[in-house]
């Protein structure tokens, strides 16, 4: 007991942020889980239809690192009702070692909002124009705002746009992120948000695609990372094949929940249908763009790797105490 | 984070025990899963071959529960080699009505080890003769302890005996669990164990069968625990064969690796054949031991709904203090 760590939010708050480090730590775990050396079974999902609740489970084991984490994701979607947030949960780090419990991250799901963010940057550092300045962030949540920082980590972003199905929303946080070196407005028109940009982003929990292909011009990248359930759907199916290079975080998760799966129910692609992961663009395996005015997609639906790498980087940010 | 609870192996161990109580939870945990309310996903498993070890997730929903478990399940066999166990593990208690975690069972597995034991006590209520006097344990290791303390707890057992492949185990556990009123020893002969008793319990890590079909007589019961892999085996397939009744505390489970597994591989029955399960026997949809001289099989995995139920059972003997 005495020697299991326990860490809230607030002190990972405090000491593990967006930052080129956290950036490289996730780029390293998409790097290993391209390798092959990566053990991570599929996501664990327990719906509770009674309490209008939902739980996941992800783990991944990444030789190489001291501990692996197993994290719990539950979603109670009464709770905003009753003053409280939708999601919450916690990562347990265990030993690589011997199994052991090595700490508990009480982390109501930050480091989550973390680890989704840098895949993010990833993505847009290895498929996105080096010069791309334009951001389209679509959603106006949390990772709207974590997404355009972590776009700004790997690319020169000088101006932004917000949409939003709540226009308000939008409307507040482009007040709150605007600044005098970065301004940012919300638009209206979801379309004029996508044409104006070099990077779109989309967060949002669409069920209904928001992007249509139509909309996409020559040399853009956009990072898809709202679909993490099976029935979420951001993106017009054609966008992906009207796309130069798509890209998955992980092709077997992307198949069944991510923006792929619509493409394949829309039959524009077999269920077999083969891509590259955002790890072999990383690793080199795979081109990533090789020409300004290609059309590239990437689309992130959230892997145990990333809570495993996550969880390591955390706990050594607390290691001097230890 | 200060409403979450944290419990660890010695405050659950001197407040939880195994006792009538703890048996009659598990009980109704297995009620109520046979009543079809539960959610129970599949385990979730990882193995780790480089280092050794496996992780196992077990998770079940009860409607009416005031929390949900989350069990992790490490095995890391090169532990003893360090001095340490090879399995230790933790629950993850989260609320049934938001899903915030409420506590951390710090247990190392006892918990499991408690749930474990009171399951093989329900089985012997409901299917052993009520006059079952003698019983024999396959195994000298801690469920073997606890298996004949649960049998003691549902029927009047005056004699025991223990069988394990090493008989100085067999006998220092047979010496140590000995009194003037429950007489044990050790026997070198399976035969004559399997033959002595009217309730045997196999507590092993076998993967070859022990217990051979022929060995069996009417009247016995037979429950086989050890069994919590695809590739453990402690049963002759025959037996289920030649057994009046044989009962699995989760059908989908021993059909993937309990004794079930063995027998259907071995042609015995086929992949869907139809069984009870505990919680049917439990609630009288289907009739257990309806004769003196019938033989009746358990074949017990180990179910999620247990944890859960265990868990609400330990927080609640917790419940004043929080």
């Amino acid at each position: 007991m005495s020697e299991i760590r326990i860490l809230t939010e607030d002190q990972l708050r405090q000491r593990v942020t967006l930052d080129a480090a956290a950036i490289a730590v996730i780029e390293d775990a998409f790097a290993t889980l391209a390798q092959g050396h990566v053990v991570m079974p599929d996501i664990m999902s327990m719906q509770m239809p009674d309490v209008n609740g939902e739980l996941d489970v992800k783990t991944a084991y990444v030789p190489g690192l001291p501990g692996f984490a197993v994290k719990l994701s539950p979603g109670f979607f009464d709770n905003p009702s009753r003053g409280l947030p939708s999601t919450s949960g916690l990562m347990v780090v265990l030993s690589s070692q011997t199994g052991r419990v090595q700490a508990l991250l009480l982390d109501n799901g930050y480091l989550t909002d973390l680890r989704t963010a840098a895949a993010g940057a990833v993505a847009a550092r290895h498929l996105s124009r080096s010069d791309a300045s334009r951001a389209a962030i679509f959603g106006a949540g949390l990772q709207a705002r974590m997404q355009l920082q972590a776009l700004e980590l790997v690319r020169p972003i000088g101006e932004a746009v917000i949409w939003a199905r709540d226009h308000d929303k939008a409307r507040a946080l482009a007040q709150r992120l605007s600044r005098s070196d970065l301004p940012v407005r919300a638009v209206k028109d979801p379309r004029e948000a996508a044409e104006s940009a070099d990077i779109i982003v989309t967060t949002t929990p669409a069920k209904h695609p928001i992007i249509r292909a139509d909309w996409l011009r020559p040399g853009q990248h956009l990072t898809a990372m709202g679909s993490d359930q099976q029935e979420k759907n951001e993106l017009d199916p054609f966008c992906l094949d009207r796309a130069d290079l798509y890209v998955a975080d992980r092709l077997s998760q992307t198949r069944r929940m991510g923006e792929l799966r619509a493409a394949v129910e829309a039959r524009l692609f077999g269920g077999d249908a083969h891509f590259p992961e955002l790890g072999d663009i990383v690793t080199g395996r795979h081109p990533g763009r090789t020409a300004a005015g290609q059309i590239t997609i990437a689309d992130l639906t959230g892997t145990g790797v990333q809570d495993t790498a996550i969880a390591n980087h955390a706990l050594a940010a607390f290691s001097p105490e230890v």
